[in-house]
């Protein structure tokens, strides 16, 4: 049997970097995976080879626009669209297919924060797609309706997650997280061109304003059993993808550099796309460019009296659609690694 | 029957992208190939793991020092050494074991032009690597001795080629190819450090003294069936990976923009890895990153009577590492274009 | 007595570069000359600080509309508009007034030409800012009316003018420039993102359709005093400013290396702005950057038969901003290095 | 009388920068101010057009050795050598000469603070110049012995010193400085390659374990007046010049965003090189690279009950060669903002 798949809103980044993923993905190589409808609006009507020259295999492919008719039939639906759309689009595809969303309608628990965060009625929660928080990977197997996470909440999460829950750390947590420029879209303007990105540092959103907020303090929450403190200040640099992440907590009093160390390799021992550094190293994006990897290092700070913990992503991958893949791979019942590369494109 | 690899030179930026390769490789995946040995000099007795940690796969690996004795008892070798090194241990290698330089050593026909470029004396020459050339793929099938070409001259020879062949221009060529950094490789130098180079455009190695020069040269030649003067202006740019070059050679007096583009259309119409983009595209290096591509375009200016021909490459894949396992591929009868990605790491 | 100068188009590239030059400029400091109206369009009303917040000092001041009426009144007027433009409001300033307009409008004495690339009516020639061109400086003493040349242009144009005027080449010169990306200017499109940008090079406007072809064409013609075939090949490299430009061109039979290096530094012997470098070095942008200076290598590639020339320089500065102060300098019968400085802002 | 000037290290970053700067001070274009010895170590007998061809005014000078003799007979000597090099020139030089140290050796107070991290002995301490610090300003003026501080200690105190020497804060701040890659200095390494760099992020020295914290926890705790905890990343970005500084501290409970932001507009009212953005608005990197500006942001997070500042610096300009400028101003009695520019290189 051969399933097919849809992805709506293909044209932006996110949808991109799933079609380049599933264009090497063994199922797909094998013909047991078909790639179906290719969604856009604005870019309904063009062809693939236009818009995204990086896969010249589907370049005769041409975009379709988003609608609820063309995504129907297709056993695996990817949502790639901007915030506030997926809600109506799940609801009326079957209960039976996998609709797997990169936006962050299903993200949050609390209505509450939804609302504040982000100015409309509270969709739902659908199953969190980081299978490496305690629980989770579970609840995806199997799943038909998924929320992939914010591109800095992974970073992060998977950063602090294994501090909170074995009590590394207390629930005051600080973090500073430096991104990629792909990581705002693929949408014209002057904030975002080349001229004003390239050779520049800035913090934006910061104080709390980051959408992105609560969504850490709900994985941190759920990590520590109790309410956590977060500040955020994300920080755009001038390269196409990467996020490196810096958590700073008040160290809990006792633990050595050597018990922070061995508790994150326990607790990412059995996972495939985290590594945890041998210690004196240092997580650097370009080494996960293009892979599904997250690179940790954990560090106790004796003088500051502060846990130090870094982490680095490719925002597009393990940041968006790597997650998106692995979530889809366990939702089928596939191994959870297929198709996505543990080897980054260094240099 | 499980065939192995050993890459030596295997901490450059060749030698790392052979093996990114070669862990995503179908006959990798299904077993029937081992990576052996890695080599190094310098850095013999190092790990994968501190020396190329976007390789977390072999992180615990450690490099052995480079000597025919370690590479004996492998069924491919891979070799990234600097120019000068390949000869010898070719020549102690059994004649059955498939050799594959990455360096220029047997890239060269003519002896007096290795001469008067390298210095030393010319090692010979070996069935050259690039399978889009004519001729070129049936000697490269089975083949147990290869030379890698240079990833100026694979930028160049894909874009002059079918003119010279099919006789869009006349035999002056000039060839500007703007290449990014990792070029010149992994080797710590004042004018390669990030300070110097980024925010940078540096011309080097101008007006015929680029050892890349003589090996368009025989290329171009070869496609002329006459001498082909080169003016050969290589370019460093900001960015880590990629080769844009640009060709321009007196137009032949009558071809029309149409008779060019379906020229170049025809010659590359069974090629798995060029793309002929549609008129009014342009290559750009961004689009063809990770991948083994070549994306290419001509075009007619009438008013400066001048054929104009572009293309872009990864100077690290099609350029060098993507080009050497194609050419393995052909050397073991495998599916050429086996482990070998046409999607870009775009953006 | 104070000299009053209006910026019109104040908020582009060009315009914010104007007005760091001219907030460093002696008269500006001595209180000679006096930064008056600033106009733009769709920004009238906003503020220096939001749109320019590297000019701290102008912080308070807010942008008007572009009318003759804002612009009357004043000594100086510098136009930083869109091309087209410039004819309108020229016609409408006093002829007492010096106008530098960094615009094309006047840059073409071709009327045809002008038709062909920009499809509107000429408007006629203004007195040309590039003062190393022989006879120029002298027609831009005193001028009141000046057309800054575009950037291309005078990188190319500095680089092959002394050979065409020497005769050290054919009249048959390839161009092939490497562009910064605030030459596209400051305006909202998504190919010029930040992310599409980045970690790429790309051609455009290849095989004669970019619009500084006919300009270089008539520099070039006027230093040779014969039809001169141009062929110009514009590239986007991933840096913020500079233009780094190769020009090759038959060698007249019997050029020497060294009689080819001398005529340059003969040409140039007192130059304040154009350095002919020792031989043996190149050009190389970051060493310009910020400075009004154009570095120049010329050499002989004797096997190609090919002289080979490349230049650096700051497309926002001696290739806009900088010219144009330089035009003022003249215009006002000042020093004419007033202002401009040599040093670049390196790494 | 015409004062002069050496410069000890001046192939190196922070001499070239020093140097830029120089070239355009008033004292030196009107002839008050003379350039004078050059030294370097490994670079002595070399041209500076060879080795900073940003500085055309001075191709011809040579490098001369580093050491006392060369450097005698200066009214102003700068320092730019690497640490633990200062102490024996600045004791075999008049006390009368005004020496300007931008190395550490002698910014820190407490001898054992020196010892951790430096490993030698402590060589004593200097008026320290960050003339924006209480009392600070008083005793540069006239000094002839100057600490120039370190780059990231700079970022991190103009942000952080109002809101500890004010009360908005406690006294646990946590610092994460992105920095570009020419603080790094001028020195081959492979980590430092542009290869290594671009489209990269990584964190360093983290956990305590940067020269610069001790630094930055005495000028926190000059303004806290009592012990501050202090917890420093430093963070590598792919840029040449540019520190992007990021403080979080708990916040002082009642303090309100207008309160926070006034007392940082009250605090650096009559500074000339700081400027506290207006509220909504985020320090750029890109504003203010090549000037002697630190632009700053503070804002209330009162969720995480965080204070949060931002600020940005060139880490060449005012993070060393233009703090060291300024400091000359200073101790010479001239106008403290003399050749140092408040326009930023943008874009």
């Amino acid at each position: 049997m051969t399933l097919s798949v849809a992805v709506a809103g293909a044209t932006g980044y996110a949808g991109g970097e799933i079609l380049r993923l599933l264009l090497r993905h063994p199922a797909y190589l094998s013909g047991e995976l078909r790639i179906g409808a290719l969604t856009g609006n604005s870019n309904a009507g063009a062809s693939v080879g236009e818009l995204m020259p990086h896969l010249p295999e589907l370049a005769q492919r041409v975009i379709e626009p988003t609608d609820v008719e063309t995504l129907a039939g297709h056993d695996v639906v990817f949502l790639g669209l901007p915030h506030g759309h997926s809600a109506q689009i799940g609801a009326n595809l079957p209960e039976s297919t996998v609709v797997i969303d990169c936006a962050a309608d299903f993200r949050l628990k609390d209505a509450d924060a939804w609302k504040r965060f982000y100015g409309t009625e509270h969709a739902g929660h659908w199953p969190y797609g980081i299978p490496e928080m305690t629980g989770h990977r579970e609840k995806l197997r199997g799943a038909t309706r998924i929320a992939v996470p914010g591109c800095f909440p992974t970073g992060a999460t998977l950063a602090a997650y294994p501090a909170l829950k074995v009590g590394l750390c207390g629930p005051d947590v600080r973090v500073v997280s430096i991104t990629g420029v792909s990581g705002a879209g693929k949408k014209a303007s002057v904030g975002m061109l080349g001229a004003e990105t390239m050779g520049s540092l800035k913090a934006y959103n910061t104080a709390g304003k980051h959408r992105h907020t609560p969504e850490m303090a709900q994985n941190f929450e759920e990590a520590a059993g109790q309410t956590v403190n977060v500040s955020f200040t994300p920080v755009l640099a001038p390269l196409p993808r990467g996020i490196l992440t810096t958590v700073t907590a008040p160290l809990t009093p006792g633990v050595t550099q050597q018990q922070a160390h061995e508790a994150f390799e326990a607790f990412y021992a059995d996972e495939p796309f985290v590594w945890v550094l041998p210690e004196g190293a240092q997580p650097q994006t370009q080494h996960v460019v293009g892979s599904n990897m997250c690179h940790v290092q954990v560090e106790v700070d004796e003088d500051a009296e502060v846990l130090v913990i870094t982490s680095a992503i490719d925002n597009l991958t393990k940041g968006t659609a790597g997650a998106a893949v692995q979530c889809m791979n366990l939702a089928l019942g596939w191994d959870e690694t297929a198709g996505l590369p543990q080897q980054g494109v260094a240099p």
